[in-house]
């Protein structure tokens, strides 16, 4: 079936509950082998959009609060950033640390301990060719 | 499956080659009915990002020369937007132009008719809540 996701890589952080502030976590992305090839000159970047799963929710609500916070007003999950979407893809610009062998470090990710990831993909603005 | 997309709209917009210049292109998101509800407050934003799939590529490949220029030197497929990644998920940064019931329609989407589109975000940086 085309439209489904493999994992790439997986995510090592430690984390199985959100932190204070995501912004500072250092996660580590472990490549399967069969990828490793793929990274090569990505160590060009400063910044990469990480494309991973919202492994802890099942729910799709076409509503919601944003952040939880039900003193806010609804608006449509696609006007938000919830994970209730219906496909449980986040998606997040983080700061890439270092490239090495398989494992790809980066900091600011909002992903929880294990999450697959399904994409890495350089910032368009700084991708000069 | 959990990690199976399900296609939240396609995209309309009679293009079945590559433009001189996709920024100019305008787009029409057509919603399936059941996910018109998610689209409330979405026209608070101007940029949207949309996350569609690469419908014409079935290719993997883990060197690419960017922009199919085999002038340049190959780099990974995770340091390119190459779509002959593992997973063929594209991710533009739009301008959001209207959102009329289930149609949305958008500048600058570099995807071809009839893609799938699996998401669709708003810009962090409008997100003032």
């Amino acid at each position: 079936m085309k439209w489904k996701l493999t994992p790439i890589a997986k995510v090592i952080n430690g984390l199985t509950e959100a932190p204070r502030d995501w912004d500072q976590v250092k996660s580590k992305l472990v490549f399967k082998r069969k990828y490793v090839e793929g990274l090569y000159k990505l160590n060009r970047f400063e910044h990469v959009w990480v494309l991973f799963g919202f492994d802890k929710t099942s729910e799709t609500l076409m509503r919601v609060h944003p952040r939880h916070d039900s003193s806010k007003p609804l608006v449509g999950v696609f006007a938000s950033r919830s994970p209730t979407r219906p496909n449980k893809i986040g998606l997040t610009l983080v700061e890439l640390v270092s490239v090495r062998d398989n494992i790809v470090t980066v900091r600011g990710l909002d992903a929880f301990d294990k999450s697959p990831v399904f994409d890495v993909k350089p910032s368009e603005e700084e991708i000069d060719y």
